[in-house]
């Protein structure tokens, strides 16, 4: 770990935060104290998160972030590591300790700082946010507040809320939890993986953030140009902001259908320092059946929230949607589509920022009445089969072709699992499966040949 | 189907060759009858292969081959096409009548027909041969006769027979049969597959030979690219020949390795006019569990092939193995590797293809010995779920990184069952799956992070 991030708050702080901090921190004991690797030089009820540590002495509250920091390419960063002063503190941090001295100079410079320009939201929303989140979010909390009002800061708290949302609702219906991985990426920034296996109901349910910087390579580059945009980097380097959130639940009944969402806000900065920002995203269902009412449901739904919008959105994405969820080699498409969108970089930052905010606010209601209807489905070892197949099928549309896959797989330092969890936990390749002509597999399949329109 | 092709044997064609028809047809009578469409118009005995039909009217044989002819890309098709006169025969072949007349006619051409330069083979040889084969070879028997010693024949002849080979060991343990299927490719060519899926020993088991020809698109050449092939079309179009035989064998034993072995030629025409031509293949060995006794069999058995031709093979052959089959993104090889070589165009092309031939003759030798050895290993549930976990792993290399699976995909008209025929019956993808130390699980890792050397 070459550089090291404090982010702390001292007794004298504002009471408000530290009351905070430390409801954030009984939020975040459950998840953590079950699953994550602990500091071998903390007890067990202070150690919380890796790379994370909170830890409490007398009414004070620590918070040490490792690994965001230091990076010239992000301004937010590079911005905050101005505020820390001393070799001293440096070192004192890497051994876990951490002088007074720098946590009332930290605390000044924070009071110091210059607010963000278009900032609406009161003080303090930040931290009362967070405190509903499967973890602390990747950025430094410290780091969110002074930046309330930048689109990086708006998204990652967006995505950052909609995992919670969802791992909720999903935690509500099996009754297992998901477990909480925080992971650090070497070349800057991080992530929070939320994984339920074999749970009840879900077979495997994958919830990820991630808010990642660096310089792009050429092989990443290369992806990203793909999508159409033409981007002119300094001696072919690009320093890049990526964040998103991305799930994909495949529940154990072939009843419930398979669901992907992905929200994500891209940056980059270019030769003459001009930035290119877009949004992409979408939400689609795969199901093993088709079932008329919850896709009418799901797409309804969805196509609500993008009219909020523009009266084209709904149909210009559900088509690229159908169109993006292809199986090339197969002929047909990974499921019943939804939404996808990629390249937004209009009308305006504000106005697009408030249509992936309806979106990612969707994924509940498309997606959970349909799971609570099929909850107590009955199916045969057949209509499992069929699932498993549709499962391998699923398996190579992300493997093959899926951008974010390839692009992951190819950016060196990204979280291999967190990119691979959208694979389903079991799957299966039957050398000329082809479903018999009038059965119920058929007719999914047709669906998947020939794309409907639902709503 | 745009183009027909006749192979026709007739009442005058010499007793030898008839006989030689006639116990061809009992050969392919089982294979065919179990599993393949029949012809409406002829009865199940008489009907045999789809695209092939065998049928007998007195003492003669007839032998419909359909769809390889007529590419102009193709020398060998061209110049037999050469030998069909008239547009009636064209008409009375697709009815699936043929006029006495074209048999007479056919056969006489056939005599008259000039012989390849380097032939050392008897007459009737490739009739004799082609009598143990699963199915009669991609290419019409009469049109292999006729070029006997050209390599392409040779090579074909070569990877039928191995398939043969193949297939006929691992029917002997298993007990249970191939399906045998023959497909043609629109675009050129086609292919002969063979799957045994859910045997006794065997989940699935493929092993597949195809030869085709037509243009190489721009993707695809970019796949041949890669290799170091540096090509020049006419118009960007570029003919080639390409054949081979690749097999993927997952056991359902978790002590039993998966094995993989191919073997290819390719031909491809250049602008001017002038032939590139190289050959490329290997055996790789995939354990679940690490056995030193049986990677040593592997790799030696492949060793003393090897040195019969250059005592260097092995070694380089060894080591790019390893390089070929490694997941970057997991940062482990897919299995204890063997042989693996690609653009072999010297020292010259009867040398190649014998070097070829000593490989594709240790398939058998090389792993059937470890089939037998763990055929009664017991096996607990963790066992099975680790070779899941490394099934998946097999599906993670095939899908994202195998040259031969990407070429294949981005090919038009490739055959996709037979391509992805290599993947598992079933795989799993656990999240954060991490054997615990001391295991023969982590044993088994270990060597997959560290390629050893095992003879």
């Amino acid at each position: 770990m070459s550089t090291i991030m404090f982010c702390l708050v001292n007794k004298t702080a504002p009471t408000t935060a530290r009351r905070c901090l430390i409801s954030h921190l009984r939020v975040f004991t459950r998840a953590a104290e079950s699953h994550l690797p602990l500091s071998s030089t903390h007890s067990r009820s202070l150690a919380l998160l890796p790379g994370t540590r909170w830890f409490s002495r007398g009414t004070s509250v620590r918070f040490l972030s490792h690994g965001t920091a230091g990076r010239s390419a992000n301004g937010r960063t590079r911005r905050y590591i101005l505020a820390l002063s001393g070799a001293a503190a440096v070192a004192a941090a890497v051994a876990g300790l951490v002088a007074n001295a720098s946590h009332f100079q930290r605390a000044e410079m924070a009071q110091k700082a210059p607010r963000a320009t278009g900032e609406t939201e009161q003080e303090g929303d930040i931290l009362e946010r967070c405190k509903g989140f499967m973890s602390p979010p990747v950025t430094d909390i410290d780091v969110l507040r002074q930046s309330k009002g930048e689109m990086r800061t708006r998204m990652e708290m967006l995505i950052m809320e909609t995992q919670a949302e969802f791992c909720r609702a999903l935690e509500k219906v099996d009754g297992a939890s998901f477990k909480v991985d925080r992971w650090q990426r070497k070349e800057g920034g991080g992530g929070i993986s939320c994984v339920m296996q074999d749970g009840k109901v879900f077979e495997k349910a994958g919830v990820n953030v991630s808010v990642v910087h660096g310089y792009l390579t050429e092989e990443a580059a290369k992806q990203m140009k793909s999508r159409g945009k033409v981007l002119k980097g300094k001696d072919g380097k690009l320093p890049f902001t990526a964040m998103g959130v991305s799930s994909v639940i495949h529940p154990k009944n072939p009843h419930i259908p398979t669901v992907h969402f992905n929200y994500r806000y891209f940056e980059i900065e270019e030769e003459d320092g001009s930035k290119q920002w877009w949004f992409g995203g979408g939400t689609d269902l795969t199901p093993v059946y088709i079932n008329k009412e919850d896709a009418f449901v799901f797409h309804n739904t969805l196509k609500e929230a993008c009219d909020k919008h523009h009266s084209q959105y709904y149909p210009d994405f559900k088509k690229w949607c159908d169109k993006y969820f292809y199986i090339r080699h197969r002929g047909e498409t990974r499921g019943i589509g939804g939404i996808f969108f990629d390249d937004m970089d209009a009308p305006s930052q504000e106005e697009a920022f408030s249509f992936v905010k309806s979106c990612a606010r969707t994924v509940v209601p498309c997606y959970l009445p349909i799971v609570y209807k099929h909850l107590k489905d009955s199916f045969s070892e057949e209509e499992k089969g069929w699932q498993q197949v549709r499962r391998g099928r699923y398996v190579e549309f992300n493997l093959v072709y899926d951008r974010g896959v390839k692009f992951g797989l190819a950016t060196p330092g990204s979280r291999v699992e967190s990119i691979l969890m959208s694979l389903p936990l079991t799957a299966r390749w039957e050398y000329m499966h082809e479903p018999a002509e009038g059965t119920q597999e058929a007719e999914m399949l047709e669906v998947l040949r020939n794309p409907k329109e639902w709503v």
